[in-house]
């Protein structure tokens, strides 16, 4: 059963307004100086004719599509509320990308001033087609939250000048044409895009020695693939526009096919924190319960991407274990790109850190990076982020995430106050309703083991998934919701070797871990093992973040380690972490084997 | 106290020789058919003026030196016995390197057909002194085993050619310095050889933006680096040259610092295996105890560089703890590099390959690859193995290695019969001996609990380390070494996060595994779970492999499955292998925190 967003979502106090604030008046302008000093500004003002010289770290080809998601974000903000400096920095950037288009609609940077002006020469690792897609993006989101369409023309005539028969090596460009038919009402983009995903898995592009056909998701034909592989952002960017077509052309067979792919891969290749994507060497995903927490990839992007794919699914299906991976993806996948402060970002995000660490690693957030996908991708999640929390249909609306907000949906207004993701109550306030019955849907979570739902008609127990209340409301009347969210422990699926023998803390929606910083006196975070004996205590944490509620975890010899959440970590300091914590192993032993223990050689 | 090598050590029955025999009859004559058809023959016929386009897979720039590497191995083999067929093969391959050479010297195919003939340009990526380092261990081979010097004199107008102040990216030209100013008696090859060690570590090699300077060994003075890192080959070469340098300087602290970066790289990077090296994107060492089972890098040519290492440790110190190393690596981290029928390698030598895999991994042996360079690496490292078998000083002769052999040093004749590594008794027979007394020594394994040695003066447990006997010996006597090897469970280290809860089987000097061909009906491997109230029991496996021993390790459930050693794994098709083995988990447990279990998401 489908639903679709609410658009009118206004989030003015606690933990997600706060988060869209920093990314307003920090990240977003901070992303602007780093795109005027790495380069990609300039770069747009050769392809309009400027004199100097092309700036692309290690020859990276797609410094375009950081200005297009940059501007994809402000456009969200602008909607939000007007901001001058904002607007007329935008401005700036619409003019030198309308300036560098071509007379022929073709519009790239990098191919116009160093690729010798030829486009499409080289698909698998040029990115021509998916710096497109972040513009249409960034077009649809300027046109559909302020109605300006100066974007939106600049992306239509680029989009004009894509011939019929190519792919991309890196797929973003389907979901992108299917939004620009929505927008546009031309079914020729939506008749490109499932061209483009029918004609993957055929070998189409070359060069595939290095990491395999995987890499550019050209393995497998898109119907046919039964779990992800290859590239993991590539493969979520990719089943994004596989709904999109899917749920356009109401083919269910191809919806079908990423829905499997999808529950393969919560089942075996997710990160407890939501994370996707466990090997560095080609940013690809592994084997199934290949999950190692040193090594783990789990790109920024891949969580965005994630969730992303999620949403898509949720409005198609209505089925809320997609807003449960939104959720935990979200906290524990996504916020932890980024620091506190909103200026600093993770490219990839580790579940562990050692103290002791070999040189040269990338372990630390970063102001920026030579392959800056990363940062403006969260800037215009965040900048988006309300509009994830809460869907209509016919029926009534539907509660995903939780947040202090106003909802507005057509007759509807209801007014959500929450500690979130701190404290498990919700409380929903119907400021205005139609007079006719209608149903409120509120997702219990699945880490959620205790629950009830007070309304007009008491209190009652709510187990895990969707709960419903169908009535006819009154303005003025409350629903409360209450999640119990007491620190448990988790622990992993037999099958994931890399964390076998430890367990995790988690509370409500968010995952925990161990720093440096925490550990008790003259300890290293690796010498903790977890006990079993004790007790999981929350304890406020204002010294890491506002209103922040730690978990105090027994550890053996009597000690005590602070976890603190996982979204918060590296914010002080660049000491050791672990989200998956050690107990001591106990061997049922029959001492009938000799038995050595040996580190190595 | 530093040792010498004996020279003069011919294996003809037994694991070794069989081992070497295939080296000779197969693998090298496939080595010389692969370097045909990969085109590194025709790139010299290139470099010598023939027309045609020069071949190089992804642009690798040294494709010269599998060719090198082929011939050093060629010219061990024809000092052990000549063959027409390889004299006349080589013949033709040493006749194409001098018509490449340039009259200034110069020689690299590379360089001089593809790179403009201007050499030195690209010193981190180029690989031309790593090049040069291999065709000098040629030359050095040819001249030491042979007596023929046509090699030797194009190396030394090659080496001649280097201009002082340079270094490369790849280590290796240091050590093959050092021996070829061994060979020729010219100071001026040991003072380049200096020269380049102490110019590591001052930012020299430029462009270490990817993968940092430690990839290229230039991040730390080669004098102070307290611990290995980077790229692992790399390291290791470099390392050897560092030894063989401060050997013929006399040069303790040089010494010392590699020494204590061999402690720590044993203690805190070493697989079980021996393996070195646990990282893919940059095949480098990771953080200390970040030895990751199924994405073990452990490249075959690391193992080979491991053996080199330790072997020049060994006779700069005769401290028994580097034969140890040396007898881990060949038996379990070098020789799992090739397949028994001696034609196919694996370049990744993982300690776990799951029964479903993600698509495009790298878990199959090959007959060649477009980095080839383990291949060649194997060949002559097995074609040089006798000389790592022995030693002798003043005080007399040392055994680090059993198989069967005749030993001959200067007046010294011993025969040893053993059934190693299948069987722990070695006999040692004087043959010829002088009058006056001297000391055998024999290496009892760290591996071995319970040891005895019997000799002319009776039968006395022997600990682990070096067991001497001094005396007046007579031909005819017989010392025999008995080691016990019992199968036996090990331990990992607690700080190696990845294999937490598992065990690893071992016999004698061998690591074992589980292949899925061995799992018991109906089941994968991924389902065992080790049963530690059962007995371990070694059992004849001629299905595997003649003569070898296998082990029968108990299972939870009533189960068996039938270990073979870790060095024949992956010769009976494409399904699951682990070497760590889990336990069932059990969590002495109070009740008082909530418990979930967690695939993922």
């Amino acid at each position: 059963m489908s639903v679709a967003a609410i658009q009118r979502v206004e989030l003015d106090t606690g933990f997600w307004a706060d988060r869209i604030r920093i990314n307003r008046e920090r990240t977003i302008p901070h992303g602007l100086d780093q795109l005027r000093d790495a380069g990609n500004l300039d770069n747009l003002r050769l392809a309009a004719g400027a004199a100097g010289e092309y700036r692309a770290p290690d020859s990276l080809p797609f410094l375009d599509s950081d200005v297009y998601k940059w501007l994809e974000a402000v456009g969200w903000e602008l909607a939000r509320k007007p901001d001058h400096d904002l607007a007329s920095a935008a401005d700036d950037v619409i003019g030198l990308i309308a300036a560098a288009q071509r007379p022929d609609g073709y519009l790239n940077s990098y191919v116009q001033v160093v690729g010798g002006g030829v486009p499409y020469r080289d698909l698998s690792w040029g990115h021509e087609l998916y710096c497109l897609g972040h513009l249409i993006q960034a077009a649809v989101a300027w046109h559909r939250a302020l109605g300006d369409d100066r974007l939106l023309t600049i992306a239509i005539r680029a989009a004009g000048h894509v011939p019929d028969g190519i792919i991309d090596g890196h797929p973003n460009i389907e979901m992108a044409l299917v939004e620009l038919g929505r927008v546009t009402g031309d079914r020729r983009h939506l008749t490109m895009a499932l061209r483009m995903l029918d004609l993957r898995g055929r070998g189409t592009l070359a060069g595939a020695a290095r990491f395999g056909a995987a890499y550019w998701q050209d393995h497998e034909l898109v119907r046919d693939a039964r779990s992800v592989a290859g590239h993991a952002v590539r493969q979520l960017y990719l089943d994004c526009g596989a709904v999109d077509v899917a749920v356009e052309l109401g083919d269910d067979r191809l919806l079908a096919a990423v829905r499997h792919r999808w529950d393969d891969m919560v089942r075996t290749r997710t990160y407890l924190t939501g994370g996707l994507g466990s090997r560095h060497r080609d940013e690809a995903f592994g084997d199934p319960y290949e999950l190692p927490p040193d090594r783990a990839y789990a790109e920024t992007c891949a969580a965005i991407a994630g969730v992303m794919l999620a949403w898509r699914l949720l409005l198609a299906t209505g089925d809320a274990c997609y807003a449960d991976a939104i959720e935990r993806t979200m906290f524990n996948g996504v916020l932890p790109g980024i620091s506190l402060d909103g200026t600093r970002f993770f490219y990839t995000n580790p579940l562990q850190r050692r103290t002791r660490r070999a040189p040269g690693g990338t372990e630390q957030r970063r102001p920026w990076y030579p392959c800056a996908c990363c940062p403006p991708n969260l800037m215009r999640m965040l900048s988006s982020w309300p509009r994830y929390l809460a869907t209509y249909d016919d029926s009534g609306v539907q509660l995903h995430q939780y947040a202090s907000a106003d909802i507005t949906s057509g007759p509807v207004r209801l007014r959500v106050h929450t500690g979130y993701p701190w404290d498990g109550r919700v409380t929903v306030h119907f400021v205005e309703t139609p007079a006719k019955p209608w149903t409120l849907s509120l997702r219990v979570p699945r880490w959620c083991r205790s629950a009830t739902l007070t309304g007009p008609d008491g209190t009652h127990a709510v187990g895990a998934g969707v709960t419903k209340r169908h009535r006819r409301w009154q303005p003025g009347d409350v629903v409360e919701l209450n999640l119990e969210m007491p620190a448990r422990i988790t622990e992993p699926d037999p099958r994931i070797d890399a964390v076998r023998g430890c367990v995790a803390v988690e509370r409500g929606p968010l995952v925990y871990c161990i720093e440096s910083a925490d550990a008790p006196r003259r300890t290293e975070i690796e010498e903790l093992t977890w006990d079993p004996g004790g007790a999981l205590t929350p304890v406020p944490r204002p010294d890491v973040a506002e209103s922040v509620v730690g978990v105090d975890v027994p550890m053996t010899g009597g000690l005590t380690a602070g976890a603190i959440p996982y979204l918060a970590w590296a914010n002080r300091g660049e000491g050791g972490m672990r989200v998956w914590i050690p107990y001591e192993p106990v061997i049922r032993a029959a001492a009938r084997w000799s038995r050595g223990r040996s580190a190595a050689a």
